[in-house]
């Protein structure tokens, strides 16, 4: 770790880990609505809303943490982008959760608890990367793997679109109205997961020029 | 107010003001369309989409205006971010009232009126607040203000999908086009009210970096 | 050309003419796909989906170059505006051609391959101004032609639109699974076409500031 010149803020570290953890949180309380019971969704629904709104409080924390402070450990707009992705992840998360409650759908396609799988996965991650951010350390493992959690999640995307559009012969096809309640819930995961990759890419932007 | 080192361009000012109250007219005839027989509806959309041209080219004027400028009011950054989310507001504007009469809708759902005076009131207290940037008078109440209409443009969105999509027993189900139809100008109407936080978060950001 | 105080980065330029040059063979790729039969369009999606992984390639490479320059030849937000815009263009063209596969659609309406007409022409005049970037050359009228293959794609869309959802009477309907695969598809396009404004919108930022 070497001198540093100029004796920044540090107290945007620990705010990102926060973000990061909420975000772990999150998708641990989506995961359990997706396996339980539909009568037993909008429990953790309200557990998703919850940390969003914790979410909204740290995103909060951060953007007047960076407007008055003079000189920032990286690049504003680099921390600007960090934010809001971190933000965005957690919003699509909550509001696939809330669709799911709201439009009272029964029996969810496997595939989305699998959607859901790789977002907790990529939280993790996220939420294990942040700290490095003061030392600058094994970003470059976490931004790869972030990435290809996210092709993972591309594919699970494709094919549930493929299965809820193109449905096999054979197969009882859905209502029209239910393909188009799950089509939403599906994207809205999806955005979720492109909103890490934001965020792994921010990071990577971060790190290359701190090198 | 106090002395300013910087001699900096202060026509910033006037052109948000135009902007922001440019987006009261389009919502205003935006308000008359939703209110109108169907028959009469082009003509206010015709009203919308000049008013989304004006804002065209005060965003251009804006963008100029920020490139050939050595040193702006506050960031440049922030300048771009402003004057491209009070034209995302506009633009949905104009997309929902095309739409409206593009796909021949009979009666709308009463919700959607309620969106459209979620919208004028964010535009007037965005009109209302612009000439306090100069000043940073009253920023955070307007911060506040455009928030809550956040929400509750949340909330009408929300239960407009709900209605939409999970029809009440009884009711007779709109058919699926319809519904299709009118899901997409909620949710155009949703992406105006986002976009009107986005302006709103701007402006607190700038006025934290000023205080 | 005038002397520069600055001896900067040059590298950019040919990045960005190779990333304009690469949605040129995308856009031919695509344009060929929407000509073909149903049953040889895969193959056409293969090589579009080649171009996006070479587009990704270059992306990284402008971002990398972008993190690792103490001196950039403009603004940095211009820089990652420009690579990031372009990169959406290439994604979004990837993903109509993807589905279209995947959806197994038949025949395709016509407005379709004259949207894909427009994203030609937005690429060709796109691959063409990038090397005037350089020189600060022509600019302006590359900007003026982007935004006027912009409204004749949005046109299309809006006409688009007009046919899927509302039938002409006489005309056999089309079902409505159908509706939500096309809209989605023609959605997809539109994205890409206003993708390339924004890299016009950039392009023209940039040449303002070195005017």
């Amino acid at each position: 770790m070497a001198f540093r010149l100029r004796p920044h803020e540090r107290g945007f570290y620990p705010l990102f880990t926060r973000a990061a953890e909420n975000i772990v949180a999150a998708a641990d309380e989506l995961a359990k609505l997706v396996a339980a019971e539909p009568e037993a969704r909008s429990e953790f629904a309200d557990r998703v809303k919850d940390a969003e709104h914790a979410g909204d409080e740290l995103t909060h924390e951060i953007m007047v943490k960076l407007n008055s402070t003079f000189v920032t450990p990286f690049d504003r707009e680099d921390i600007y982008r960090l934010a809001s992705s971190l933000d965005d992840v957690i919003d699509a998360m909550e509001e696939a959760a809330d669709r799911i409650v709201l439009y009272r759908l029964g029996t969810l396609p496997p595939g989305i608890a699998r959607q859901v799988d790789v977002l907790r996965r990529a939280a993790i991650a996220t939420a294990e990367a942040m700290p490095g951010l003061e030392k600058m350390a094994q970003l470059r493992e976490y931004w790869v793997h972030v990435n290809s959690l996210e092709d993972e999640g591309d594919d699970l995307y494709r094919s549930l679109l493929g299965d809820l559009l193109v449905p096999q012969p054979g197969s009882s096809p859905l209502d029209v109205l239910t393909v188009i309640k799950i089509k939403e819930i599906v994207e809205t995961l999806e955005e979720a997961t492109d909103a890490f990759e934001t965020v792994a890419n921010t990071v990577e932007s971060i790190a290359v020029k701190e090198a």
